[in-house]
């Protein structure tokens, strides 16, 4: 097989074989296709797309390009789930102790955040002790005796999807739909999810800033689960404004221990639930969709879903007493309410810029090799279609650098408009099975 | 400037600005901006095209990345040809001779063959003694004093080119009209042309297939002409069957003695008249394409043009009494005539076939590094729309080698298709200016 064929006949829009894809994952693992040709197919891709049967065998073969985890010795069956990433989406933190005390294990290896998106690795680092780069027997081990386990991914899972990934990025083709697709599942794959659940983000602040854009990687991403046999199903969700009101490490660990504690913000936790229920069925944990929020809300209500949390902050190393008392958590030395400039509706609070603030904060990395501020950030008070009086609390800034605080305060005002009217905004927009 | 941002820009279909165009070609010349860059920027051009001013600026930017040329101490006006490749194209051969005999001074660099179309250069080889790795000086003088010149490309020249044509080779980004057009072009204005006559092939022996494909480069380069000043005019021609009748170096060069010496075959005999009625136009040696003719018809009637190439052997140190003599010139082992099978029209002599098979028998190259076999090739004793009796010669292959000489003679043979009736196929398909 020859690499420059393969490279033409994607770019003429016609379809390679199982094994040709398999020949250019191989040969991008190991170097012997170079860099140059990879990119070109890259373009090549973005531009004319792959048949769902490609997106499958690139699925596979990167997910097959290292180590992959079997959890069959371990768990009945292992669910996961993926958010696409987005502003306040402190998610995983609650759904995985929650469905983990229904009785639904799972194990998660998850990335660090880049850009104006978090990462959960990141928020959970900001409770004392934590221990996050788990050997995989450490991870079995506490999979099967705590039924919740989150660890940092490891180098060597689908080490096909990191290469790609790195000269994408510098390529001009990581806004590709297959090319994103593939990379997600590939990575579920070879942590060994046998049911996915995605959050696919849509609006200002996720990757994916309409619904036909954000629909047609769900599509991708549930079409491939579907040939590679995992059960997997897409949620459709808004990230046009944050999701809860808190923006930033340690704040967020904060509104995660409320919403565990049955309490948080209204649509946070409505959001939880939603794809809590998602991991229940999938895992045929509950029949119907009302039968497991009952299970759901039930765990949230009796401390269940709290006392998992604890489980496995204590079994990673985390200082329980600093979550069981919030406000031991890292605490930014400035805290600033900032009001409302005029009385009315809120209309828009832009997702991307409160995150691009927060990174700005220190919140975030503006490269792979920055320090970050677990205690900075923001808690934004009001949701699109709140009426707000002038001088109400509009969003407090908890930064540690006045300059920094200003330029911040500056930004997510400008991030919010208040009008004369608005609707709330939804919190999905559908689902794709 | 980050590469990116342009690689993406040029992804998205927006124009890059003179000096971003600049800062690429610089950074691909420099080896700053790394092949896999280059290489997805190429990808993106193949799909979305640049226009014009990006493209007079991306020619410009890449003649200027070396050595340039300048002739105005040499000639009063530099004019040029280039032919994008074709098969028993040794158009190059006559009309430069023609067109300096008539006064107008003709330096050429000429590059070689590769794949089924000939190069000039090999061809030249072909006469014993000739020097075609002229330097700088040595050229300018023999242009001074003789009038012709033809020498090899320097590798200093357009070196952006160079590099980016070696990467294009290998990431599938060859066919792509806006870079073929940049390429030619950049050589040309590098080389101290200050008029080029494009000839442009069509049809299945030539780079482009179909009449659409070959006016749009045909446009391309035009406009490239145009917005960096120089006259430029494209004419589209047949490369369905071979041009004239012979195919293979030392072949070639015979035909064009016949030629240069009044005679040869109709058809190339006509096509070259063409081509230099338009380099004399363009040098303004004649005032109308009527005049233009009349000057080279008796050029070549009263032998001045013969006497030109003469001059121009000589003076390259090639073997005079070998063109004076040209069975001197290579001749092969093995020299079979091939007859008609059954009587009719000639309907198709398939111009790639019979440049592969040239290939086949040591003609050309396969790979950079191939040596040539001077001495091989083909005669083809017919044209489309010729009537032939069962039995007359079809074509007469010149060969070294047994096996060789049975695998061309059945690959040509098959490449005539003979039938009830054909028109004889058009010389030219039109003139782009």
């Amino acid at each position: 097989m020859n690499p420059v064929d393969l490279i033409t006949r994607t770019r003429d829009g016609e379809a390679l074989s199982t094994d040709e894809i398999a020949f250019l994952v191989r040969g991008i693992t190991t170097g012997e296709i170079p860099d140059y040709q990879a990119a070109a197919w890259c373009m090549a891709v973005y531009f004319n797309g792959l048949i769902p049967r490609e997106l499958a065998d690139l699925t596979l073969a990167m997910a097959h390009s290292g180590d992959t985890v079997d959890l069959h010795d371990t768990v009945k069956f292992a669910v996961d789930k993926h958010s696409t990433g987005g502003v306040g989406d402190k998610t995983t933190l609650v759904v995985e102790p929650l469905v983990a005390s229904c009785g639904v294990p799972v194990g998660k290896m998850s990335g660090r955040g880049l850009g104006f998106s978090g990462g959960t690795i990141d928020k959970l680092e900001s409770i004392p002790g934590m221990r996050l780069s788990l050997s995989l027997p450490e991870f079995k081990r506490q999979l099967r005796e705590v039924g919740l386990v989150l660890t940092g991914q490891s180098a060597d899972l689908a080490p096909a999807d990191g290469k790609l990934y790195a000269l994408r990025d510098v390529t001009g083709t990581v806004q590709s739909i297959p090319l994103i697709a593939s990379s997600v599942m590939s990575k579920k794959i070879a942590g060994g999810a046998q049911a996915i659940v995605l959050d696919v983000k849509v609006g200002r602040g996720a990757f994916m800033e309409t619904l036909p854009e954000a629909r047609a990687l769900a599509r991708a991403m549930v079409g491939i689960g579907k040939l590679v046999k995992r059960r997997t199903i897409a949620l459709l969700s808004d990230m046009n404004q944050p999701l809860g009101c808190a923006v930033g490490n340690a704040l967020e660990v904060r509104e995660a221990i409320d919403t565990l504690q049955n309490g948080g913000p209204a649509d946070f936790r409505e959001h939880c639930l939603t794809v809590a229920t998602h991991l229940l069925l999938l895992a045929r944990k509950a029949k119907t969709p009302a039968a497991a929020r009952r299970l759901l809300t039930a765990a949230l209500a009796d401390g269940r879903a709290w006392a998992k949390f604890r489980q496995f902050v204590s079994a990673q190393g985390g200082d329980v007493a600093v979550i069981d008392h919030p406000e031991r958590l890292p605490a930014a030395k400035y805290v600033e309410v900032v009001r409302a400039p005029r009385s009315g509706v809120v209309k828009q609070v832009d997702a991307r810029e409160v995150g691009l603030a927060a990174v700005d904060l220190g919140a975030g990395r503006h490269k792979k090799s920055d320090a970050i501020d677990y205690a900075v950030g923001f808690v934004i008070h009001h949701k699109v279609g709140d009426r707000v009086a002038k001088g109400d609390p509009l969003f407090t800034v908890h930064a540690n650098d006045k300059v920094r605080l200003k330029q911040a305060r500056e930004r997510v005002a400008a991030a919010h408009v208040i009008g004369a009217r608005a609707e709330p905004l939804p919190l999905f927009y559908g689902v794709i099975r």
